[in-house]
């Protein structure tokens, strides 16, 4: 058997830190050998996660520079405007990293400053490359720092990318009318995020205004796009309503057949005829996504789990790429249904 | 005061029926008279609904036809096809009738039936009159016969129609993408409604082809719209994501007075700066709607109670509009939040 | 028409304060004066709660000892220590007053002390009256200062009172398994009330040490009882299964008679035979009660909403017992079902 | 690598048969060969269940007699009453075989009887294993008919038998106030599992009269116990309080001193000093009790997941133990969490 991968979670008490912990604790090849917190250093991690009990024991400790060296791969799950901070020193300790935040996320610098803040570490946005294993899987195995993209993007990109690369449309004619559970806010007190905000209830927020809406648009190659997010009150899953006007009268078979071509080989992305549901989805790695046409009208519908293969199960089959094994490893389980 | 309406309730164990039944325990100048259920003839309704069980008794009995007779007003809470076959004997009755049901709410009967099956009354097709307040009141005033639009429809053409009747817009631009409570699905047993299907889950269904699409359409002049209805995993509420390219760049103000001028003397549709959140209407008779635009692109949120200002609230308001009553009456008490 | 109650409320923006202003709205003698809160002052009451929007407006303000002055009734919404400092200065204004809080529910002060802290206003609590108005309603009409009972408490007081005065049963047999909706846990912001820690999930909490059990015990005539109270995902409601061992065979009768004795002439308590469910309580003043007998041992069933019959509605109740009005008046409403 | 070994899941269409097939999926020597369904014969087992379409394809069968020759191990997943049916044939085939249902679960045929209806194999019934592998580990090793208990009796009786076996208390003073998520009430259409029915709703049933009690009697050696189960508004889960009297006073340390030595060396029982919440368990094989101590009383907390180690994961524990496999391959994971 090959040799275990030795791991680093830089933020591991974050909804998607404690995510990456309970899918690498199923990697045959995986080892947590250091996992940082500065809210609960000192603390066991399954002290703040407790569901982690029954197997897994480990004291988090405060990130040190120093601390990773040794370290294949380090997972960076912290909020946006860190991983630019840390980043030029775990790979100065010659760690292999992969950051699930914003940092490295866009091509252009000023597109970046103008949707989140100034970048200290503008050399190093050169050198990462951009997640998406479906896209961009040549890149990714040869990276040492690897952008991992969120759960809006994500399902926006996987459904949108080979329509707009293959069927003619009207231009500005795209709207992404996404929705999403509460996990995607983080484990962070906000009024917003009390439970009796949330519960029986449904919100959009930040319409027209989402820090996803711009990356998405440089995945589709600067094409303008509507995005609205909403909250859907459950814990997981990304379901976007995506309409696309096409410039002639086509049949689902065209826009199947684009979908199909697209992702035939792929292990996580499936296109399927009849429209998934949320829980076809919440608790695997994998997209769903499936196209109606009525005439020049398309609407697609895309699912993912928001915390998986919109984040730490996508981060892991990084990984999977990023050091040469199957990337299904560790990632093939099933959504948890019903 | 003033004498007490009697009134008759024909499909009383539905949910917009027994929903009517208590909206009207509440109303000071309503009296059930008359509930009747083809399923549970002989029981009393709390023995169905064992909430009313505190203040309500009243044993259901199956429709017959001259039993109306005496009643001021009779409410027709059936699927589509039944009602076609009794308002003419209600009608001859002398009661005045409010029909939850679709069967008399195009004025164009060719779509009524391309969309729903053959319609058996014809001429009573034409006496009609489409029970929207907002936009019908005089004719409401005076019907023997209304028929009372459902709630996609009214969440989407109270916030549609001061649009496109006021901005200009581009054609064939509109979107729906609405999110309804699973009781819009009904009180049947199906599959799809089996509590473990909808937990925790979302969905699209019938995408492009609801019946509710042209009845919408016909609204708003037979503009065509694309309209996709969604499952939200809670029991109440419609929220409607609306979609309107607009023709020149404009803000928010222009949105704002359009809808304002419409409705500032309307006692249950408000616009509000802010989007409302579903639990701002549940248990509610208001329709909340609120618009976002940047440059040409306008979203418009409009949020309401399924089973009250999408069914029998509306129907109730409906009543008091007919009979010369305060339209508020029985009507007014604020959603249950949280 | 009697003239209007003015009225007051300090604590208006936490979860019963608000409820209460809901409730109030629907009561056609009550007329909301004077609307307090420390964190909110300056803004609109409906900013904060914004499903009052369509129908209420009030500037809330800092409370100030003198404001009060005129004002028929004040009720206090906040935690337990602070009424007892400002009590004293309301009676003094002539306002009667209304507590929802704990600080004048234990007519042995050195109980209070012991389960919560240090009373400053002794002399106040022994003029204080226990606000159930089923075992209190004589002294609740003269009372200047009623300490309005809790959730737990009027749910376990009134299923258990009449077993415990009328049966036979075996001593320190007495379990009460408490399930509580979240918003019981009021509206602050804490880890255990972020919807993650909620939703899809349930937990027993402070089992055997909650402050609600020596209560209970109080309003029993200080038999000991065994109390676990349970946070259920969901926003309302109280569900109370109840264990009493008998100390001899009895039929479900002798439980049925000795409830219906007690409450045959209660506008709020309602004995029935088949078990209430949650959702027939919610949104309502009602408490339902049904018991279970097999041989010697009874299982009780107490359900209702913990914001309304468990604090907002109790105290309009009392009010209306305290100014000689219909005890039902604005408390009629059924619950919201489904 | 050792050969997989040939499995059948008679019953494969409710949710213990799919959730064994999902199970068994992520199991590395398990091979699903044979699954059959009466309602849906013809179909894919992933028409039915749409979120296996990522990675399982199988066409379902109607069961006939012969053909499972072949297979290695037969479970089956029927409704009581049709295990004694096929058994006889099932074993003649050489087939091992685990029954989810109840039919061989009582060593005492009269009580099987009386608590479900004529036994039709009373000769098979003498050779069941009864399969819970921390009482029976030896006997299951060598079975070739295991009754895999259900979800109320495994939390309850996983809990109580150190407790009983070990510790002194009151003769029937054992109350087991159990709540379940509502897939173990199955995937049939009835009014009590229509969403509507159960969402934001909680109720107790057949509170006295369940067909559990007898069985968890059975296994604490006859004592009798009063039990409640309850329904949660979620999808999976129990959560049992169980509340014992002692005969004399104890602490904290002696329960879990009688728990922990029962359970030190299992690998799907944990003993844990704060008691676990629901969202601890669901989605693994992991039972998590702990113990609360006051005085002479005792209340216990017992979760699992009630399709995994209450159904499914516990028939996959037991198939591991009969075939000689390490007994946690494939049940590892650990609760989707959040």
């Amino acid at each position: 058997m090959a040799q275990k991968l030795k791991i680093g979670i830089i933020g591991a008490t974050g909804y998607t830190g404690a995510e990456l912990a309970r899918i690498l604790l199923d990697h045959p090849l995986a080892e947590l050998k250091y996992l940082t917190s500065t809210s609960f250093a000192g603390q066991d991690i399954n002290e703040i996660y407790p569901f982690l009990r029954p197997r897994f024991s480990h004291k988090l400790t405060e990130y040190k520079a120093g601390d990773t060296a040794g370290l294949d791969v380090v997972f960076i799950a912290l909020p946006h405007g860190h991983s630019m901070r840390i980043v030029p020193e775990l790979l100065a300790n010659k760690s292999r990293v992969i950051d699930l935040g914003a940092d490295f996320r866009f091509a252009d610098l000023a597109l970046y400053e103008k949707t989140y803040q100034p970048h200290t570490a503008p050399e190093w946005n050169k050198k990462a490359v951009y997640g998406l294993p479906e896209l961009n899987r040549a890149k990714i195995k040869e990276a040492s720092l690897v952008a991992n993209p969120g759960c809006y993007v994500t399902a926006a990109t996987l459904a949108l990318k080979p329509i707009v690369d293959n069927l003619k449309f009207v231009s500005d004619s795209i709207i992404i009318d996404a929705k999403s559970g509460l996990s995607g806010a983080g484990r962070a007190l906000r009024q917003d995020t009390h439970f009796l905000e949330v519960y029986s209830n449904f919100s959009a927020y930040k319409i027209g205004a989402h820090r996803h809406q711009p990356e998405i648009e440089q995945n589709l190659g600067g094409l303008r796009v509507t995005f609205t997010p909403h909250l859907l009150p459950v814990n997981r899953g990304i379901f976007a309503t995506i309409y696309v006007k096409l410039s002639e009268k086509l049949k689902k078979e065209n826009a199947l057949a684009a979908l199909n071509n697209a992702y035939k080989d792929e292990p996580f992305v499936k296109i399927v005829e009849n429209p998934p549901v949320l829980k076809d989805v919440v608790g695997s790695n994998y997209c769903l996504i499936s196209p109606v046409v009525n005439d020049d009208r398309l609407v697609l519908i895309s699912a993912l789990d928001n915390l998986i293969k919109g984040a730490s199960g996508q981060a892991a089959q990084n990984m999977n790429i990023m050091f040469g094994l199957d990337e299904r490893l560790g990632l093939e389980r099933l959504a948890l249904n019903p």
